[in-house]
């Protein structure tokens, strides 16, 4: 490809408000273009790069038996009714209705479709198990695009769903799939995955696992345990609960005045955070009359995800001043609201003097025992893992790191071919609904992810596997005759011997290439000019490395194959 | 791949209704399930066939220096407003909510996306000419699915565009892209493709052509001349006009009843269809007030695509009886009604003795002449060329055939580039808008082409370069312990050959293997049973044309070899 034709352009600065880096370089260099809020057209660089992901996943796919399908992108309401998505999903289903008036939706993931695709011809158990896969264009409908491929409304993703005769069955091959993804995202060059266990959130099932690529740019935030490697999104993360003081205190009403927020409590009663209970009050969505009223020790985080999963529904904070309770004063003493649903988290267990609101303008209990006052049912897991805390498989410490989700693993059980009516036929004549597995890999966010991974402060830097050209052909002074004549001799040849080459055939300055090809990330740079024309040699330069290499034209096809290996 | 786990199933008989044979074959073989009207999954052999087929017009589109992208499905109204297609297509075009209230498109073209990607970048002439293509999902939303994948609301689509400096440029890049496509149906086995004049429709541009491969279930009609080989779509084709008798007659008012249809008056009258004028009314869509009549001579039928390009518009027969017109008796004589559009069609000239209606109940005019009686400005050519008429090139006798449209190229010129605001600098410092032209190929329409081309009465019938696989390892009599042992053993082999096998593995009759191997059209089946494990041989036959083989094992990849070619 000659840079002059290459359609994009190499920008100086990213436009205003592009933060990440990944998104700034991609734009700059001329990978990809917004068409509207978190809608891109990929241009060629970034498209060569997307064909060379997909075809690494196609290959892994279809190494662990995958079978490719494509299912539609359009799909009508009917088969998202019978897995009842079609309502219980929000708005990141966007539904709209066709000319004739019939409600349809843009597929977001294919569980439903993929069940349709084996309905009627899947019927006895010996057909088991299979895995069916795609890789297409699917939109959700996001409220907040971010990070220019990071995060967008229409994406490239691979999704699977792999069906079994039985737990045990589906175990095995969900193993298969892991050990495949880190396979799929190492061909692919990114070294910092870590896989986390996670929520499977709107998929249903128990088990699943994310493959995160730990950067500080990602927005989800991830709970690693150095020491035996146990990671966790912070959404399902775990620790071990801190011993409290079994020190029993004597239950007293103080006047606490102007002080609501636990550091004014805690300065009022000269007390630590970790002596105060505090409540955080929810409304469910979907049903007025419910409410959640969350207690839990003063130095945590309620961790709306786990709190969600108890109470069944969404949740969103709310004032409940109008149900007669005191702002800044809630506690778990003396508390009158009507069919009200508590939750104690397990960081109150065996706390025995602490802190809590009275219920009363202007007051706080002092001295509350957990055991002898407020006596809760149980206690539940409801707080938000922190950096430092026991990790509880080893006990060791915990960090807390940021990363981007890839891709994600899901056992979804039996959800979906129970509700979509999808059996099969036992040897006995009894009949069963297969079980299910479902894997994805967002693609462009894949890209995007190397993108940010793999880059510096001069642009980009693609790992040989995925890079869009392998080489960057770069003549300086090519008004110069004798570099022109060789660089489209270099160009000729290395073409015919199949080298994927980048020829930067601009009459430019040296700057001004040498910029460019940096911030391209192309791997391997060749430079000619009359002074390496003069010495009788080639230039090359590692992109990654900053390597330098300097050979014959005779010698340069042995030494590019030897550096371009992935 | 082992039949026994591919998903999909082989069916005796097509669901009702299905008429095309592409449609039933790929049904009954298990390669597609229909999802909605119009929408489909292309299970596994299909998206096999998919992805061939993809390939082989990637590697074409290369050839002629393609720079491949990938441009959103789902865009934003702004984009399409700036073309005036927002507005202007009809009901296809699916328009939609996103959770903003934002309006917004799914792409069933790319024009606008393709220069908003370069626009901005795109400032030299010294840029062009380039072009760029994706291949991608496209949705239609289509009144009327039909024929399987044929018509089709969702999509695969290559669509490319081209930019130039000058019409001569253009031009000379699309006789490349006429013999590139060319080359793509060639290499993908169709054997009966032509290329035919078109019109270019809601494109814009002048220049068109079609790519129709010929079958009786093709919904357009060509009009080819097997003289001179001239083939146009029968909404643009012409004919040369038959002469006419140029003998006076005396123009008279003659009472015909209730003589109404050409049929009837003809009989009333003692007259031939080709001497009547009649008349055809038109509505014009999206204006009230436009009325428009036709006169053609009567063994003529309109061609309403040719009349609509004259009138600027989209129109719809309407009965003007309202208006004060005397359905079966409106002639071109005393034609009373104000602010009609009237075209007479070429079939017309000449005519000197004509039967027309006379504007009142019951009446027609007898003899009446065109030069003395109605005088037109002037001819059209507004009707439908029939079987047996003359070429316009070479005046041979012209056939009329049926197609399916697989490719369009068209001259685009700058329609888009103008109202978009796409300029290049020329060397002298002025701007001009670049020159387009766009190219598509609909790939499931090309897979199911292929399969409406290449089948018989027992199935599919694959060409080798686009077949799913191209072995249908056959063995007759699993339970035979040598058969299985050997059938085991070519798998693995042929695999580790890097053939493309499907291995039926069933415990089945010879009966339904044979059969189903017919019906998914895999090229190449290689027999094995315990009669050709006595011969000491391997049957291989070729679908296409049932020739036979018998080798021996050691020979086997020799002889595959020799056959899988393409």
């Amino acid at each position: 490809m000659k840079l002059s034709k290459l359609v994009g352009e190499r920008l100086k600065d990213a436009p205003a408000g592009v933060t990440s880096k990944s998104h700034a370089y991609l734009i700059r260099a001329g990978y990809i273009k917004q068409v509207s809020n978190g809608i891109y057209t990929l241009l060629p660089p970034a498209q060569r790069i997307n064909l060379k992901l997909q075809e690494i996943i196609r290959e892994e796919m279809d190494a662990i038996d995958g079978q490719e399908c494509l299912f539609p992108v359009v799909m009508p309401r009917e088969l998202w009714d019978l897995s009842g998505r079609y309502s219980s999903i929000a708005e990141e289903l966007l539904r709209f209705k066709d000319r004739t008036g019939h409600d349809m939706v843009l597929g977001m993931t294919h569980e439903e479709a993929a069940v349709h695709a084996v309905l009627g011809s899947l019927k006895s158990y010996d057909q088991l198990p299979f895995m069916i896969y795609q890789i297409q264009t699917k939109y959700r409908d996001e409220a907040r695009p971010r990070a220019g491929l990071i995060r967008v409304k229409e994406f490239t993703m691979k999704d699977a769903y792999s069906f079994h005769e039985n737990q045990t069955d589906l175990e095995q091959y969900y193993k298969k799939v892991y050990d495949s993804y880190f396979k799929i995202f190492n061909r692919m060059g990114m070294k910092k995955v870590i896989s986390v266990h996670s929520d499977s959130g709107m998929m249903g099932g128990k088990v699943a696992d994310e493959f995160q690529l730990l950067t500080d740019i990602g927005e989800d935030t991830i709970i690693v345990c150095p020491h035996c490697d146990t990671a966790s999104n912070v959404d399902v993360a775990s620790s071990i609960p801190e011993e409290n003081e079994h020190i029993f205190g004597v239950k007293t009403e103080v006047f606490t005045g102007e002080a609501k927020t636990i550091d004014e409590v805690c300065s009022n009663l000269n007390k630590t955070p970790n002596q105060i209970a505090k409540a955080v009050c929810y409304a469910v969505i979907g049903d007025s009359k419910r409410v959640v009223i969350a207690f839990l020790r003063g130095d945590k985080e309620v961790n709306e995800a786990k709190l969600k999963v108890l109470v069944g529904a969404d949740i969103v904070i709310k004032d409940l001043s109008e149900s007669g309770l005191v702002k800044g004063n809630i506690g778990c003493i003396n508390l009158n609201i009507e069919n009200a649903e508590i939750y104690y988290d397990k960081s109150l267990e065996g706390l025995e003097s602490f802190v809590t609101g009275a219920n009363k303008e202007g007051y706080h209990f002092i001295g509350v025992s957990m055991t002898r006052d407020v006596r809760p049912e149980k206690y539940v897991d409801i707080s938000k893992v922190k950096e430092g805390e026991k990790c509880p498989v080893c006990g060791n410490n915990l960090l807390v790191k940021r990363g981007i989700e890839i891709g994600n693993i899901f056992q979804l059980g039996t959800r979906y071919t129970k509700q979509m009516g999808l059996t099969v036929s036992l040897p006995d004549g009894s009949t069963i609904n297969p079980i299910m597995g479902c894997y994805g890999i967002g693609v462009g966010r894949c890209l995007a992810s190397i993108a940010e991974e793999s880059s510096d402060e001069k642009g980009l830097c693609w790992p040989m596997a995925i890079a869009p050209w392998h080489i960057y052909l770069c003549p300086l002074r090519l008004d110069d005759e004798n570099v022109r004549r060789q660089a489209e001799r270099l160009y000729s040849r290395l073409q015919a011997e199949n080298f994927e080459v980048l020829y930067d055939d601009r009459i430019a300055s040296a700057g001004t290439k040498l910029t460019d090809s940096e911030l391209m990330g192309i791997p391997v740079r060749i430079v000619i000019s009359p002074k390496t024309i003069e010495n009788g040699n080639i230039e090359i330069s590692i992109r990654a490395t900053g390597e330098k290499f300097f050979v014959s034209e005779e010698a340069l096809s042995k030494k590019l194959d030897e550096i371009i290996v992935y």
